[in-house]
Formats: structure tokens, C-alpha cells, sequence
């Protein structure tokens, strides 16, 4: 029996922290993972302010109680005052993986010439991998589509759970001899 | 009535600070401005040599004195030893783009394959955006058509003045909730 | 007469290292630089483990004490916790070259999606470039004859010897006000 993957969804907003606002990134990250996913999973939603530290401590706690392999954020990497998701994660991480947010700022760039603002970015903390995803749902999608394949062997490396996702909606790679036998 | 934005265009080099070799980075940089933006504007244009902590106060005095809400760089970002402007721009920023770097070489790298050498970046320090162009005039171009439709933006973002282009020149871009209304 | 350009070849593997594995990244390199350039070069090989301080340590020689105007290591690139090779390189240089990564992650994403894993980076310690491959000798060629072009006139700025290559292995590029008279 395998135990379900844990994936935290972290929503960063100040004004969604308030309640202002109906969070609308968090609910669209877990309906992507909903479709995209085959291998069993349970998401470990939190909203919160865009506060440094409180942003430290959540992402540490998912990752290092929680058990989570993989932490999506969405909000706050923008390049006004309040924004510092990017920040937090970088403080977080052992190692950052800038391939990410320059894979998709480059998806975005096809949208609008205002993704160069976004300072999105991922990282390792232990056995999570954490992606800073945009506040917008369609941005999102565009940014998910684009660098979930390599998600399922990234969580392989550092010793999370064997994920498994619908071929038709997001085809993930790993190389030959990460393969499982047919 | 409105103020004119002020905007900074430091040449960093050590011969044409020197007077040895003609300025020809700033006086692209503000031709380019010119044509550009239809917000009134003035520039405070500075020479100085690739010496760090001279780059580093100059930048800060204009952010942060002389109220300048976007600055531009020209010169020292290739991978000599006096080449210091990235390092200088950050350690005044508070936030970091690395979105406007990998831009930048991109389309550089359009042209020739010695664009993976720049190491321009952008920033921003408190209410000034800051961004490092390359020194020939010609690349000073091809990169501010490039990021240029970003900036207005981002200016918004950090509390600064609403600047507007000629969209024949260059269409800035603002998402819906951003546009002053009709 | 010419002293030869001496380029280090550094293999990290915890695997090679202990023989349980024979090194092909090594060779890989060996045989492509062999190919592209027409200087008269030596190679100064290592195989070393995973090790930070090790790497460190080996990168630091190879500039310092060996004289090596070019340094490109193979393998400890990728998010696993025994991967460090990025950031041996980054605390070994006095520059980091962004430019490089971003360049050779784009052209590895055209064959595979995980590209985005990658850490490779590159960087000036002294009179020394030192750029990280990936660990498989067909994605090793494909981030050399990408990035191949911009390294002779890079040598040049940091006081290296004149590297010339074959230009129809590798068109390598320097500005016109570098290149010699005829």
C-alpha cells in the first residue's frame, strides 16, 4: 500500500489573509493537480499574509513536519514592497533551482512583456520541492503546463514518492534508468 | 499639474569618465528616452569610473536624493576584472529582477554569441527601479525595446510616477486593473 | 613561441571517483575540445567526489596554481543532496556569469523537459572561466557548441591566452576591436 503523496498549496495575500478577497490561486493550483495527478495525493492548503517570516515558517513547516514533496506557492513575487514569496523561499531552501522561474517567465513572455517583473523562483528544502507559481489562475495553468514534467523526477532525487501523472494532460519525463519495469 | 519624472542614465566607464573616449552610452540612453516616453521627464545624467563603492553611492544618491523612479545604466557588466556594475546594483537593491537580465541576453543573444558574457541585472532600491543596459549603442537599443514595455508598469508598482510611451515607439503594457480609466 | 593554454577537466562523481564507474564525461570533453580548437592546448584531468570542499578546493588550484585559463567540470549539477557542484563554483568565483546557465538550460530544454533541474553555472575566479556541464556526454557536446563561441573572447577579457577554434567545428566570436590584424 502506498501512502498519498503530500503537496502543500500555499496562497500568499494579504488581502486573501483578510479575507477581502476569495482566494482564487490556491483553488486553481489544487483543481490542476487534481487532473494532472493519477498517483493518490492530498493537498495541505494554507492562506496567509504576504509576511516574511510568517511565509519562512509555513513553507519550513510544510516541508519539515508536514512531510509535504512538493510546495506550491502562488502571490507575492512581484516587485512591489509587500511582495516576498521569492525571498522566503530562497531563505528556506538548501538549494535553488533557477531553471524554473526562467522557464517560466520565459512562458509567460509570450502573454505579457510584464513577466520579466516576476521573480519567481524554486527550490530543496529536505525532501520538498517548492515552486513559486503567479497570483493569476491562468498564469498558473500556462506555468504548471510548462514545468510539471520535470517535477515527478525532480521529487524521485530527493527521495519523495513515485508521482505519476495523466499523460494526455501533462506528460512527465524521467530518463530510461529512472523508469520503473514494465 | 504633474511633476516631471526624473529619471537617472549613469555611464559607468573609466575612460570616458577619464575624458578619454567620448559618452556615447548616455546620450543613446536619453535619445532613446526621448523618443520614447510622451511623460514629461529630465534626465540627471552622471560619468563616473568602474570603481564599486563610487557606482554603488551614485546609484543610491540617485534613488534616493534625487527621487529618481527609474535608473539606467550603461557600461561595466562584462566579465573583467573592473566590470562591477551588477555588483554594485545588488548590493543598493532591496529586491532583485533577474527576469530583465535573462531578457536582455536573450535578445542579445540574437545577434551574437557573446551576450551570455553580460551580466546586466535590475533591481529595485526603495522607489527606483534600476537597470543595467549594455555599453554599445546600438545593443543599448535592442535591449530597452525589449524590457522598456515592462517598466511603466513596474514603476506603478514601486510608488512611482504613471509613465506613459508613444505606442507607435514602444507599447507599454499594464494589465486591465492598472489602466486609468478612459 | 606560444606556451600551450592549459584547460582543467574536472569529473565530479562520487561513483567515478571510487572506480565503480567509468568517467565518460571526462573524455567527452577532452574529445570535443581536441576537435574544436586549433591553439595548442593541454588538459589537466581530475576525478574527484561530491564533495563541496573537495570541489572547491580542486576548482581553486587548477585556476591559482596550475594556471588553467578555462575550467569546465562535469557532473554534481542536479537537485539531489550529494549535487554541489554550483555551489563550489559559486564560492570559489569572484564573478558569476548567469548567462551561461540560462543559455545551456534552454538548449537542453529542446530535448528534455527536466533540463529545468539544472544548476549549471559559470563563473571568473582570477584569470580563470570556469563553466559547469552536465553529467552525460551527448548533453555535454550540446551545451558546448552552445556556449563554445562567447569563451575565447571571455579568455581574452580576463588575460588569457588568444584561443582560437575551428571555425567549422565552432564559429567562435570576438568584436571587431579584439580581433588581431590580418
Amino acid at each position: 500500500m502506498h501512502r498519498s503523496a503530500r503537496i502543500g498549496i500555499l496562497t500568499v495575500s494579504d488581502r486573501a489573509s483578510r479575507g477581502e478577497y476569495r482566494d482564487e490561486g490556491g483553488p486553481a493550483i489544487e483543481a490542476w493537480l487534481d487532473a494532472a495527478l493519477t498517483t493518490p495525493w492530498v493537498a495541505l492548503r494554507r492562506v496567509i499574509p504576504d509576511e516574511l517570516h510568517e511565509v519562512e515558517t509555513t513553507l519550513a513547516t510544510l516541508a519539515d513536519t508536514e512531510g509535504c514533496c512538493l510546495i506550491v506557492t502562488t502571490g507575492g513575487t512581484g516587485p512591489a514592497p509587500r511582495d516576498v514569496t521569492p525571498e522566503a523561499t530562497e531563505a528556506v531552501c538548501d538549494k535553488l533551482l533557477p531553471g524554473f522561474g526562467e522557464q517560466m517567465r520565459a512562458v509567460s513572455l509570450r502573454h505579457v512583456p510584464t513577466a520579466i517583473l516576476s521573480r519567481q523562483t524554486a527550490g530543496i528544502r529536505g525532501g520538498a520541492l517548492i515552486v513559486n507559481l503567479p497570483g493569476k489562475p491562468s498564469a498558473i495553468a500556462e506555468c504548471l503546463d510548462a514545468v510539471f514534467p520535470a517535477i515527478p523526477y525532480c521529487v524521485d532525487l530527493i527521495g519523495g514518492p513515485y508521482l505519476e501523472t495523466d499523460p494526455v494532460r501533462v506528460p512527465s519525463f524521467r530518463p530510461a534508468h529512472a523508469r520503473p519495469p514494465d
